[in-house]
């Protein structure tokens, strides 16, 4: 464990230390207040996301830490054409761990082979935010004491959001997790993610009706339902008001479920059920914390002795790169001089975003 | 004391107490300087205030603490459609303490109804800003030994000038102190604010010319003039040199008069003035460190023991809402959604900004 | 050694103890963890530059202090129209030391006068950037031993480039070098600069071929050539390729030179060059946060025991001023008030941003 762009570099024993660590972090945080003395986070978000920053930031002092800030990478060396890679073989000269937010897929990757200290992906694009999902892993646990054997409702635009996705690739891990997509026809998850999570054997259905998933859920994980998707605004006004969640419809709920959603919300949950027992969605940004406080820990304990960032470089050149172009448009391949784009030969799927082109 | 949103949320005594423990910080910087150790200071600003915002971060450090700052916070979560309310609810799991600054009337009740943590209010819209009110507090204290019995001439933009008016509020409640407001007609105390201090039997008189008032002045309290404030150009042309202090006027002050300003000066008083004994006005933004220190101290401390913030809350709620609109176009309640408005029964005054229709 | 505005303003056996500390720092990180704890940097800076600003946090950090940060001083009170003299009035009531960057020529020298803190110019407009300088200073220094008898090959604009002059103002002290200028003639040494060096006895000569020049090399410095300076777009293009060092032209290079670089780079060094061991040119960001590790150390330790502020103060203002105006558009006598500008009486040079108006 050196560097961490996507929740699938994580093993599930690593993932399960993680949250025993984030557990314990909890119970004793006298015992981690001087863990990172003297160490140096930065926080290098070249899109401006102050939830995951402070997140990032809190973590680190909880820890004892020093933190090198900053909210917009892209107004400084980028906008003179410095390229990812020798910034962050700059910023390994001041800060001992990096998380780093970029607006394009496959970001986190290129900033971690050039990186000499671990790096944390605090969201590349539409492509990974492990932490998200970490936070979202220890949320469940703190309520139910396990990840598996429960029924994960998610809710909104499944098409789109990659926290669903995350947390779905996560969970089905577990075993006996049973999945019920609810979105509108436009929204439905992938056809070809579907399929693969079912080639896993793994029980998942789809429904357009939040009423009826409700009754049946452990975890009912709300998300935006974002205008922009919609071709007509009628679609989107028809739609949107079946995927909030009111107290009315909590009466339907299990006593025993929680109710989860990434933040910001734009009204997809009545502030109504803010007092709700059973919402979790402003704990699940203690949770976010929490991890991100256990991940940094291991991140700096590891990286003074492992050496798998080289083992990772050695990886991504030793796929052949010849004639390859990412068929993605928002790929970081596309925007940086001196990254050879590479493609695994047996899926063409891209080494850096992890794009696959569709079959047509 | 847990949430400090309006200098009247202070009782004299803990006025009083607040302004022992600042000179006892200044005599004894070094018993303090780990009394936070451990806890956070989030700075929250929706509109950029540097001078106020680095205020805020010194004294956190001057404690010990650490600081999450945040200093556009509406190029963030706010932009994404995420209210008030919300944010502060996923701070208070990141910080100890939130010193939220915002362009709106009445936000800082707002945030502090939905932090679990303590928040100073650092300037809502054109309604408080009570820690620069407790600079000032401590200048003149430091200066004279008290705060009663005094005579303080406050110079320029009295109409709009929000500094002027929360110092009236604090030195009207310490005996026979004597006010003498001196603005052009254009910029007058508001009659309604005049009428109000007069009939709580304050000696409150006002005057033109900065010349007759000036030798009877213990405290002169300079402010900005500001042309936008003037119909047409010739007026404020004609009357801004009229309220420019210069050494040459300080001739006929007290040798024993202090010059104050809030801070930014853009010409109301001239720089020659700067190495007169008399200059207060950067030893002004010293003890506004001190103080914030003060205040910080003070409600961390608090924050585990006293339950007001849910008083306070229940007041709010108490009030009845039913089709209550309020009439300030600036007030937060036309700008966040899941805010009731509400007017207090008597006075049809807004519970949150404060504001008062005029007579008509 | 109160303020460090321009690299002259420390004597070569300043420098040399500057080195000599770096030096310690770099093999005794623990000896100085603690150095600086309770104290406080401010990172003011008026335009971006986040590898600089971050430097310097890094550094503060590395002492055990704390940092106010500033990333864009002109949001602020800058623009309420607040001076420089005043700003530094106030933040030395936050901050123990100051490292500002600022757009305008001359503007680092109004800040110290006015602070009562060390102020560290952090680069004002083409005027100064001392501690670029101390770092190149450090690279070469670790690579040698020595900082006397050896050849420095610069390549690129030379005409404006503000980091090759002070280097060379810097090293032409030390005795026993050489210097050789590779530029196109677009891109020349300013006449006056090549004529006052060559007055002091040293070895200067000039070239437009990088390849002649190369292989003389102990220090290779090489620099940006923007495009923005050449009259038409055809002689760029024509002429950029003849400044780019690759891996081909290295192999004509001495086994002992460096190749160093202020960075960003956007071309000039091919990424092929990143893994020769001769590359210095990250290692140089490494040494640019050790370097303002000594000099906030020494700056710290001095600022309680000495009066230089004040004396270069009184020698400002022992200059007549009368009719003077600096002919440098970009001085920052003509954008402040309250500065009375005054040039050298024998020389007419520009007491703030040393600028002389060239013989017509």
């Amino acid at each position: 464990m050196q560097s961490v762009i996507d929740i699938n570099d994580l093993t599930v024993s690593e993932i399960d230390e993680l949250l025993a660590t984030a557990h314990d972090m909890i119970e004793h945080p006298q015992t981690y207040a001087h863990a990172a003395a003297g160490k140096i986070l930065a926080t290098l978000f070249y899109e401006p996301s102050t939830r995951t920053r402070l997140s990032f930031e809190a973590a680190m002092y909880g820890l004892g830490g020093q933190v090198l800030s900053v909210p917009s990478a892209s107004h400084s060396s980028a906008s003179k054409g410095e390229t990812i890679s020798d910034t962050l073989s700059v910023i390994s000269n001041y800060a001992d761990i990096v998380a780093m937010r970029h607006p394009h897929d496959g970001a986190a990757l290129v900033a971690s082979n050039a990186a000499s200290r671990p790096v944390i992906n605090a969201g590349d694009g539409g492509h990974f935010h492990p932490t998200q999902t970490l936070a979202d892993l220890l949320t469940i646990e703190r309520s139910f004491g396990r990840l598996e054997g429960l029924t994960i409702v998610a809710v909104g635009d499944l098409l789109y959001g990659r926290t669903v996705h995350s947390l779905l690739h996560a969970m089905m891990r577990y075993p006996n997790n049973t999945f019920i997509m609810v979105s509108p026809h436009e929204l439905k998850l992938p056809a070809d993610f579907l399929a693969h999570v079912r080639s896993q054997g793994v029980d998942i259905r789809e429904t357009t009706s939040l009423a009826d998933a409700l009754p049946q859920a452990d975890v009912v994980y709300m998300t935006r339902v974002q205008q922009e998707r919609f071709a007509n605004r009628d679609d989107y006004e028809r739609l949107k008001g079946a995927y909030v969640l009111t107290a009315g419809m909590m009466e339907n709920a299990s006593p025993d479920c929680i109710v989860m959603h990434p933040l910001p919300r734009v009204g997809e949950i009545s502030s109504e059920v803010d007092s709700d027992p059973r919402a979790r969605y402003f704990e699940q940004t203690y949770n976010g914390k929490m991890m991100r406080m256990a991940l940094i820990h291991h991140l700096l304990q590891a990286a003074d002795t492992n050496q798998e960032r080289e083992q990772r470089e050695e990886f991504v050149h030793s796929i052949p790169a010849e004639t390859a172009v990412c068929p993605n448009s928002r790929c970081i391949t596309h925007f940086e001089r001196d990254i050879v784009p590479r493609l695994y030969p047996d899926t063409q799927q891209c080494v850096y975003c992890d794009y696959i082109a569709p079959n047509l």
